[in-house]
C-alpha cells in the first residue's frame, strides 16, 4: 500500500532552495510477513526474519524485519516523497539505529528534517545536507532512526525553474 | 556466485568467545546489472541504479547499485559468514559509508574485525561487540565501509558446546 500526500512545494530542490529546520513527510508503506521473509531469504536469512515459529523462541519473541529491510523501505519511501534532492538522493554516508523491530502489519511512514547545510570549499556545484529520519508505524512506534549525509547540487546556471 | 571460504575456528561465538583485533573474512558474492535494477525497483528507484542510458548523465556516470544493496548483500555475507554470534547477528545500530559505488560484475567479499567487546551492566547475559567491516570487489576497491553495534549474549549455563 502506498498512499501518496500532496505538498504544494516543489518536488525538486538544488542546494539553495533547502533551509534548515525544513521537514517532509513521506507516503506509507504496508509491509507484510511475505516480504519480510522474502527480502530475508535473499539478504538476512536468520530464524527471527524467516519463520514465525522459529522468531519466537529469540530475541525479538516473534517475526521481525531485517533492519536493512526497514532502511531500503525508507529509501524507498524518501525517493518516492514529496521533496527529493536534484540529481537525485546520494549518500556519502549514514548512521541508523533500530530502536524497536519492524512487524508484519506495520504501515511505515517517514519524517525527514533537514538539520545542517554544508556547501562544499572545494567543489563550489555542491554541498552536503544532513537529513535525519524517523521511520514509525501506524502507532507512532518508532521503528528506525537514520542520519544521513547527502550530496545535494546547486542549481546549474541554465536551469530556471525548480521542478 | 558465492564462494564458501573455510575455516578452522567455531562458527557460532558467544559473548566472551569473542577478541577485540580478531578478524574474518566472508565469502564472495557477485552483483549483476539485473540484480542492481532489481533491487533498486523495489527500494530505490532512482535513474542511476535502473538504466545504464539515464546513469551516464548522472553524478556516478554509470549503472551504479544503491548503497542500501551493498549494505544487504554485506549483511548475507556477514549471516552466512565463517563466524556468527550465538543468538544471531542483532544489530543495535550502525555507521556505513560508500566511499565508491558498486558496480555491475563487483565480485564483493567482506572482511570484519571486532573493535570493541563491552559486557552490559545492566543484563548480565549479553553485550555490545563493534564490528568494523570493509566491503571490497575482486580489485580491492572498497565499496562499504561500516561499523555496526551487534548485541551478543553470553554462553548460558546449560551450553557446553560453542558449534
Amino acid at each position: 500500500m502506498t498512499t501518496q500526500t500532496h505538498h504544494a512545494q516543489a518536488r525538486v530542490r538544488y542546494l539553495e532552495d533547502l533551509q534548515v529546520g525544513e521537514r517532509f513527510k513521506s507516503a506509507s508503506y504496508l509491509i507484510e510477513a511475505a516480504d519480510i521473509k522474502d527480502f530475508a531469504g535473499h539478504f538476512d536469512p536468520q530464524p527471527f526474519h524467516m519463520d514465525e515459529d522459529a522468531a519466537r523462541a529469540t530475541f525479538f519473541g516473534g517475526l521481525a524485519a531485517s533492519g536493512w529491510h526497514t532502511a531500503a523501505i525508507t529509501m524507498r519511501l524518501l525517493v518516492t516523497g514529496p521533496v527529493v534532492m536534484a540529481g537525485g538522493i546520494v549518500g556519502a554516508g549514514v548512521e541508523a539505529s533500530w530502536p524497536t523491530p519492524t512487524r508484519p502489519g506495520d504501515v511505515l511512514q517517514v519524517e525527514s528534517e533537514v538539520v545542517e547545510i554544508t556547501p562544499s570549499r572545494s567543489r563550489p556545484d555542491r554541498g552536503i545536507v544532513v537529513l535525519q529520519s524517523h521511520t514509525r508505524n501506524q502507532q507512532g512506534e518508532v521503528r528506525q532512526l537514520m542520519r544521513a549525509k547527502l550530496v545535494v547540487f546547486r542549481r546549474p546556471a541554465d536551469a530556471d525553474t525548480i521542478d
